[in-house]
């Protein structure tokens, strides 16, 4: 059967389109047994309103928007899922958008969420996002934003982070410790917070054990194939390089990949730290030692803080920072 | 500076909203000069139009739905890239739900898709998907469906899947070849197509060798948790069993998992063999040997068949099916 539009179901309950649009609605303009009537018909002919119509009426949505870098890491699934379990409770729906770590595609995603497709964005920025004046316009149209993972720094918005520089710090404190001392920092961005933080940290126990390593810190950008052959080339010129921090972690699966290749055992010849809530981290070869964010808890909170703004229990700009600490798991790559 | 609307921008160039609606469509009823006219005004002032009423003119979204049951799956991360290739290339948005596996998820999806907010929707269904009355609801709005991996058979739709009978078959006589007697399938659903055929050519793989075990079909669900804790229970009860089918990725996860906890020894006490487009089989303890599937060629031819239904250069119900074959790819999980 044909789904019939508001103009049809008010023809055959013999009511203008507003009244019956009203009745639908519950209003207390309309009687209890006009109500009635409207509901049997509509229900019995299946009418369902129009969401892009009933959107520009009541300007809910009831969807918000993920906008990711990528999903095939593990950090954005578990924190999807994390998402997932406040938003349902909601009703809500998500709608995931993938930036693919293209700064365009990321502008047009934010342009698309700021003319009133959604309720409210949760976001985890390009690993080539280096300002925010594409987000600026959500802020103009009062569309709630918060940040999650992946920030940006000088932008007025709840972020829900981890405490990435002590992190780095004790990644680079844990290799020195399992007897390290020629270590590397594999980054993928020169802008991202989470990246330089990380860094610093890193660079931090280096200066306070008076490291020194020719190359700390490496830049491995591209597509998957690229970032191997970066790796490649930087294992086969350091023999130097006995310990390696991957910064995220599709850098770890290409150093097991790179090091397989070369025969360069892992952990005797190279020690390897990941951030990573990789399921697959105990059951690698070697299993590898990581640190493991709180990606679950990330998401939930916030898509909490999300929906306090979007229900007004909270202020629309507001720049709190919510850090989650994050755990190190010791395995057998860095023994 | 506040974005300004079409009624709003009609007062400025002192026309009639319709009027500018028509010259900003470029419209032939519109002269060359006040075409100029309005563009320069509205690009001054920034005019965007809101997209829901503009959907609602036009009756485009410049948007595709991707319906998924996970995207911990790394078939799921890879088919989406496919999707996502053809997609940027018309300038669509893809928006991604995902059902979690469970079908009333999938039916309020499913519902949301058919209401008018996208031009058409690739489904992948949940493992608990018994019918297919709620995908009717798209074909009766004329709402473009193709289906990929995951279809229901007595449903009228292309269908891009791989050859999974002939998968499970080949995944038996692996086995069967490396010299396991003792063999089992896992399998996580009793109606989805994708784990019966596989399920169907592993049994007669079974029957071809004359081979007969207790309980060659074993079934696990519920979470990951409740899935590690059946496949330790099977592992523990039968000392019988000597080679695994995993029908899905996350299976193999949990296998690896249990064994590692239980000191089974694979391959040389038990053999793995798991459907999987993992990036990671290569640097497992062991290695795994896989069935991969052609996930990127699948999304993408899936999302090539979906463009030409909605550009109308294919019907809009045809149940042709492409299959597009997976590989054996051994490694040293069966050794």
């Amino acid at each position: 059967m044909k789904k019939i539009n508001l103009r049809e179901l008010a023809r055959l309950v013999n009511l203008s389109p507003s009244t019956v649009s009203k009745a639908l609605r519950d209003s207390h303009e309309i009687s209890a047994a006009t109500k009635l009537a409207v509901n049997k018909v509509a229900q019995e002919f299946k009418y369902t309103p129009n969401p892009n119509a009933s959107s520009l009426r009541k300007k809910k949505t009831k969807t918000i928007a993920v906008v990711l870098p990528e999903i095939a890491d593990n950090f954005f699934s578990h924190a999807i899922a994390g998402i997932q379990s406040i938003a349902a409770a909601k009703s809500y729906h998500i709608l995931i958008y993938l930036s693919h770590d293209k700064f365009e595609i990321e502008k047009n995603i934010i342009a698309d969420c700021s003319s009133g497709r959604v309720d409210g964005v949760l976001v985890s920025i390009s690993d080539k996002t280096d300002n925010a004046y594409h987000l600026q316009q959500l802020h103009n149209d009062a569309i709630p934003i918060v940040f999650f993972d992946r920030e940006i720094e000088n932008f007025q918005a709840v972020k829900v982070i981890t405490n990435d520089y002590e992190c780095g710090y004790m990644a680079a404190q844990h290799l020195i410790a399992q007897g390290c001392r020629k270590l590397a920092f594999l980054s993928v961005s020169h802008t991202l917070p989470i990246c330089t933080k990380r860094a610093n940290g890193f660079m931090a126990a280096l200066k306070e054990n008076k490291i020194e390593t020719t190359f700390p810190i490496i830049y491995c950008t591209g597509t998957e194939l690229e970032v191997y052959n970066q790796i490649k080339l930087f294992l086969g010129k350091s023999e130097t390089c006995d310990g390696v921090v991957a910064s995220v972690e599709r850098l770890a699966l290409q150093i097991y990949l790179a090091a397989k290749e070369m025969d360069i055992s892992i952990p005797n010849n190279l020690k390897v730290i990941a951030f990573s809530t990789w399921d697959a981290a105990p059951i690698l070869n070697p299993s590898l030692t990581t640190i493991t964010q709180p990606a679950y808890e990330i998401g939930k909170i916030a898509a909490s803080k999300l929906f306090d703004i979007i229900e007004k229990k909270a202020p629309l700009i507001d720049d709190s920072i919510i850090m989650l600490p994050s755990t190190l798991i010791e395995r057998d790559s860095t023994k």
